[in-house]
C-alpha cells in the first residue's frame, strides 16, 4: 500500500480541468500499489482510479502498459480504461509524476479463492490471451528465464539467512530449468501477474481484472502456471488439485490447449513459483522503508516449488 | 495514513451479514487516519467507511466518540453517522478489533484554504457548539490546560534537539498560560482537532466534518483558537489576518461571542498552538515505524505560537 505524492483538492481540481469527467465528489488515497501512488476519485459523473507512476515503475513502459489495458477493454474483457482527456492524451503528468486516470471497476479481491472462482479466472485469462492475439505492441517478460540468473546472483549471498540451502536450491533449480525449458510453445501478450489481489470479483461474478504493469510477451501457458500457483494453494500452501483442474478445464473451453502446452505445465509451474521466490527474496532482503507494504513471506514460494518438483506429469494440472 | 488490519473480501461480506446495507461492490483500504485503519466501502444501497480501532484508539471512549456523531448528525450537522446493524447496534468487533462502520461523506480536503472556506469552517464550528448544548455525554478534554505539564515533561530532555531553547520556550508559555488561563468561559462538546484534513467541501461549498475522536468537553472559543492555528497561516506560517476574522465574522453570526470570549482569543490561540507544538514534538520524538504517517514538523507550531504571543488583543482576530 501506498501513497507516496500526495495530491490535494486544489491540484486535483486544476488536474480535471483538462477533462470531461465532471467534479470530484471524493478523493482518497487508496492502499494499492506498491510502486504507485493511487486514489479513489468519483466524480458526479463516474467512478475512477488515479495513479501517479513513482520511480521503480518503468516509465518507458507506460504507453505500453495503457495500450494492453485499452486492447484488452475494447476487446471486452473487465479492464480498466484509461481516460483520455479533451485532447484524447492518457497519459499526463501531475505533480511532476507521470500519471492516468483510469476508470474504476466495481468487485472485491478474494483471500481465500473457491474452485469456483479459479475456473472463473482460468476463462478470462483464456479470453484475455484469445483477445491479445491481435495486439500489435511487445514487451520482453525481464522477469522470465533469461533474467532468473541475474535475479538470483543480486541475492545468493544473503539467500542462505533467509532459510539454511536456499542458495543451492536456487541454483539447481535455474539449471534444471535451463535445461528443460519448453520451446516453441504458443506466446503472445501474458499479464504475468494475475494473482488473487488483481482480479475482482462481487460475488462468484468476475467483475475486473486490473494492475497490468508486468504485462508483457511470453508463453501463454506461463500465465496459466502462475495463475495455478496463485490460486491453487491454500492457507498452508497445500496444493488444490481441484482449484488447478478447473482452472485449467474452463481455460481450455475458451482457449484450446495443445499437448505440448499441457505437458509443459509442471516444469512452466516450477518456473513461475521460482520467478516469485526469487522477487519475494529480493523485497525481504531489501524493505523499502517508506512503503508500508508487507513483505510476503519467501517461504511460501519454496513450498510451492517443492510441490511442482515432485509432480510426474501434468495430470496433476488437468483432468 | 495505514491500515494496519486487513480485511479480505470473505471478512467482508461475513460481516455485512448483521447489516442491511446491501452487497459489497468495492471495499479499498484508504489513507486516512493515524490510530485507526480505515476502509471505503461501496455497497449496492450507499457508499460507507469501515473503521478498525487499533490499539491507539482510546476504545474505552468509542461510545461517547459515536454518540457524539449521532448527536450531530440528528442535529443536522454535516457529519458521518455510524451505521446501525440489524440489532441496532454500532459499535462491533470485526478481526479482533472495535469497530464500526459510518456514512461516508462526500467532498475533499483542502490544503490552502481560502477566506470563503475559513467563513464556511466558522459558520459550522458555531453551528456544531449550539448543536452540542443538548447534548448529555461528556469527557474531559486531556490535551488541555491540565495535561500539557505532563507532556512537556515527557519530552523536556530532547527538545532541545530539535531546536536550541526549545524547552525553556514550552516552559515559560506553560508558565504563563497556567497563571493566565481564562476562567469561566462557555464550556461544552467541541471538535478539538478542526484542521483542513477533517473538513470535506465540493468547491467552496462545505460538506463534511470528520474525525470526531479527540471531541471532548472544554471551552468553545478553545475550539476557534485552534481552527485560527489551523486554517490562518500560510505555508511560510504567516497570520493570515482577513481568514481569521472571516472565520469569527461567520461563527459570531450563528453563536454570538461574548466580549469576555474575543478577549480570551489570544491567550486561547497561544494555548492551542502550544497543545499541537507539544504532540507534534511528541511525535516528531517517538516515530511510529509501521504507521506510514509523515510526521509534521514541530517548528510550524513554534512560529505558530510566536506570533500569538506578540499579538496585543484579539483585534487582530476579529472584525
Amino acid at each position: 500500500m501506498a501513497v507516496y505524492t500526495h495530491i490535494d483538492a486544489e491540484m486535483l481540481a486544476d488536474f480535471l480541468k483538462g477533462y470531461d469527467i465532471g467534479s470530484p465528489l471524493a478523493f482518497k488515497g487508496i492502499a494499492e500499489g506498491i510502486s504507485n501512488s493511487n486514489y479513489f476519485l468519483q466524480t458526479d459523473v463516474a467512478r475512477y482510479i488515479l495513479t501517479l507512476y513513482e520511480m521503480r515503475a518503468n516509465t518507458h513502459d507506460l504507453p505500453y502498459f495503457l495500450n494492453v489495458m485499452h486492447h484488452l477493454a475494447d476487446a471486452g474483457l473487465p479492464c480498466p480504461l484509461p481516460v483520455e482527456d479533451k485532447k484524447g492524451i492518457a497519459l499526463q503528468k501531475l505533480a511532476g509524476k507521470d500519471a492516468c486516470i483510469i476508470s474504476f471497476l466495481d468487485g472485491v479481491s478474494v483471500s481465500h479463492p473457491t474452485a469456483d472462482q479459479c475456473a472463473s479466472v482460468g476463462k478470462v485469462l483464456a479470453e484475455m490471451h484469445v483477445a491479445a492475439e491481435n495486439f500489435g505492441d511487445t514487451r520482453a517478460n525481464d522477469l522470465s528465464l533469461s533474467g532468473w540468473r541475474d535475479m538470483a546472483d543480486s541475492v545468493h549471498d544473503r539467500a542462505d539467512s533467509i532459510m539454511p540451502g536456499l542458495a543451492k536450491l536456487i541454483d539447481d533449480e535455474i539449471a534444471y530449468l535451463q535445461a528443460h525449458w519448453p520451446q516453441n510453445l504458443p506466446t503472445g501478450l501474458i499479464h504475468a501477474d494475475l494473482f488473487p489481489d488483481n482480479v475482482l470479483f462481487t460475488g462468484d461474478k468476475l467483475t475486473g481484472i486490473i494492475d497490468f504493469y508486468f504485462a508483457c510477451n511470453d508463453i501463454f501457458a506461463f500465465d496459466i502456471a502462475t495463475c495455478i500457483n496463485a490460486w491453487c494453494f491454500d492457507d498452508e500452501h497445500i496444493f488444490q488439485t481441484s482449484h488447478a483442474k478447473r482452472l485449467t478445464e474452463m481455460y481450455d473451453m475458451y482457449r484450446p490447449l495443445t499437448a505440448a502446452e499441457v505437458n509443459a505445465l509442471p516444469i512452466l509451474c516450477r518456473g513461475a513459483a521460482l520467478r516469485f521466490l526469487l522477487t519475494r527474496i529480493y523485497d525481504w532482503l531489501n524493505p523499502v522503508s517508506d512503503a508500508l507494504v508487507s513483505v510476503k513471506d519467501p517461504i511460501e514460494y519454496v513450498k510451492k516449488l517443492q510441490f511442482h518438483q515432485q509432480v510426474k506429469d501434468a495430470a496433476d494440472y488437468v483432468i
